[in-house]
């Protein structure tokens, strides 16, 4: 088995910010997928904004199974043609995770249907994960809780809809909480956002978060074939309805016709 | 107590139709919204998609508790901006009710973030439908089954994300069955999703149906004052944590600075 | 209308321990429903452990609306035949909310299915709890987070299914986090687990906690007639199908004969 | 990989009646496994309510990743210490795959918290299974519906708590629904509750009904090492809290006592 993954990262601040471009000289994104190589089980690639098509033309998505987004300062400047496309896929049944400040991308609040809203404070304070859902896949490995020392603070109330599942929680060192590992599945994809990962700071160097990350992956990879048109709202003829039944009453439409969207 | 109400519908087939014409002489949704009028808490009125600003101005909307939905043939003529305003409103806590063929509305699927799709069939066969959350306020007075004996069909897979709560599921004649009440929150504000409702049958003219709409009216309302910017993401600065913190470690931004979105 | 309420105390550290004597000279049970009956929809009253039948007998039961329930030391005192009324009273639609320790009360445990169990320190730290759901009607006037000075920690894993909503997550000074407020539905009864309440420190003197439970017996409140069998499987007769069917294949049972249980 | 999985069976009727006995020669308990051990990932086993233990001993689950259980005539022969020792296997991470008449075993009460029932009906009637979360792992390779042409009917409101996901949704003949794939998690433990399976009918020998049996093990499987104890509870002492803190106010325990339960 080999998951195809697509790290996506915006490269603004990898670019522009020294601070950032030490602690990741190739990129956040390059970083995270070198992390996700090390499991036999993932192939990772990454693409970017500045890609044509933001490096996920429909072709390239067509063969992914998982992508990682990570976005911040240039949300806005991604194309509302890919964010469909992207939004298509994962309804077919690609998986998604979203980390950090992509809690506020065009994909993230498309797929949620709400703000995606949060308090935050940038002080490099400690944050410490505890685990809510035991055993749960994507915390494999890790133990009840670990520490990042340097992380934004992001706070409660986080503007989502309620998860599938709880699966960590933060604590921050300035008083707050927040739900960081929450699950999803829209259409036929797996979605799970994953809160830290400022990149002023060296979370995505942390083993623990390497870990949870191997492990998301493998989680919302769904080896099942890709659902063509997942928007589809197929017409049952009364022909070939499944039990025997008799058209009567008005209607609207004729047999067969495309129903009104 | 008062749940200001509007009954929000597309009006289209209500003037071009005879057969809808002659079942809701008036328009489907002033039928519903003198059902829903029969109950002392709610004091109802209409909107329309031919209103300016299709009836729903955001000094309306201010003053509303809960709107229902009712679309089918002209969903893309409602306006992005009403919508936008709609989505606000829900969020910042209105109680929202999408009927039948309102699943394809545009408020629906920009809440849900699902295509909302399902498989249909307009034979005017019989629906039966089972109460799966036993003393739910919204089948409150319902008994454990109830039937239709003409209704268009809605058939399973239906596009959405899992509810908070399954309340009713449909039995259809020719085969299919079908999640036909399911609540949901989106921020601050109550959804629920009701299925039956074809225009060209008599549905709601219902009793059992008027119930079902008049106790949704009451389990969506929520008397708490409207978050007024449901979307704000409001930065804490380190001098105002609730625990004391020092900053450290490098930043992006300055205090109180918004952030990106 | 009156909703009938009554909380339930262990009433063993109240007479035995100074501090707690203290802080509820007539036990804690005394003080939460004087703190109910302040809101003119509560009409509560007091049972304890060493009533007879810890004072729920069936026919109380019968005429209760909503149960508090708060036990510590004793819960292995409770009798096994009371806690089978209580969770069929539950399940027929009595309202419940489960206080503080009573996590490992018999009646939360048999609801839940799981061992509700814990980490915990008792040192008098300060514990924060967040709103995650905005506007849930049990956080109506709280805003969107309070303290408790001195408070016992309790921390995650918190062993309960996934809940309906995450209402209330708390933050503890010595760096855990709990899931202070839950929901679930048990059959026909809406059950709240509400976390503070250690019976040395005065917590339910708190005015945010008074609102909070006042809010929480409002929303466990059902006010549809209680389901008398909640534990009934009926045999539906083929005699008596909704539609016309021929019985065939071999069979178990005779008609109208009881399943096995 | 190979999952060791366990087919429990009751065993009763396979023995004593002749259309259950011709239907399954070695008993349903062999058919099931040996459909599971097609798959080259499962190992399946079996045990029956007459084997010393029940066949599950608690050497022998410690090494069972997964348990299926069937049971209908003979619930209350189960032995308490034996359900006990298996709700403790679920919690601690061995997944359960509660089969037809299993809704009312102890074990699946035991673990729901609720009563698990519902309406039935022995008339050989058709019924139709329909998927309603697409590409969910347990319905790979099954198409949107499939039809098992004799059943026993089980009718809404089924007693159960809202499922984690609602996969599958049954369509009776008779004019029924009925939730027939619903998952769950209790502790670290992923529980699976699957409608078919009426003795009388042939329905372990319909492909379907193998591969989702196949699907279900695979999904239900968690290949973590085993909560050893997943009902503990432990103190955490001040000096050990992960912040500093300062103990103080009142108490009732000593450090590191143990708690109440």
């Amino acid at each position: 088995m080999s998951i195809k993954t697509i790290v996506w990262g915006e490269n603004v601040h990898d670019q522009e910010n020294q601070v950032v471009a030490d602690l990741y000289p190739k990129g956040m994104h390059t970083c995270i997928a070198a992390g996700l190589n090390l499991d036999e089980n993932i192939e990772a690639s990454t693409a970017v904004l500045q890609d044509p098509e933001h490096g996920l033309s429909q072709e390239r998505l067509d063969k992914t199974d998982v992508l990682l987004w990570w976005g911040h300062a240039a949300h806005g400047d991604v194309s509302d043609e890919v964010v469909e496309r992207v939004a298509n896929a994962v309804l077919g049944g690609m998986g998604l995770i979203v980390l950090h400040s992509g809690h506020f991308s065009k994909i993230f609040k498309r797929l949620m249907g709400t703000p995606c809203n949060l308090t935050w404070r940038e002080a490099g304070e400690r944050e410490r994960l505890w685990v809510a859902s035991r055993n749960h896949p994507i915390v494999k490995g890790i133990p009840d809780h670990f520490e990042l020392e340097f992380e934004e603070m992001y706070g409660e109330p986080f503007g989502i809809p309620e998860p599938l599942e709880t699966v960590l929680i933060s604590w921050f060192q300035g008083g707050e909480v927040f739900r960081s590992g929450v699950t999803y599945k829209r259409g036929a994809g797996n979605v799970f956002y994953f809160r830290p990962g400022h990149e002023t700071y060296p979370t995505y160097h942390d083993d623990n978060v390497k870990t949870i990350l191997k492990n998301a992956v493998n989680w919302a990879y769904n080896e099942q074939p890709r659902i063509l048109d997942p928007n589809d709202a197929p017409n049952v003829p009364v022909t070939e309805a499944l039990e025997p039944i008799v058209e009567r009453g008005p209607k609207l439409h004729a047999d067969g016709e495309a129903g009104f969207k």
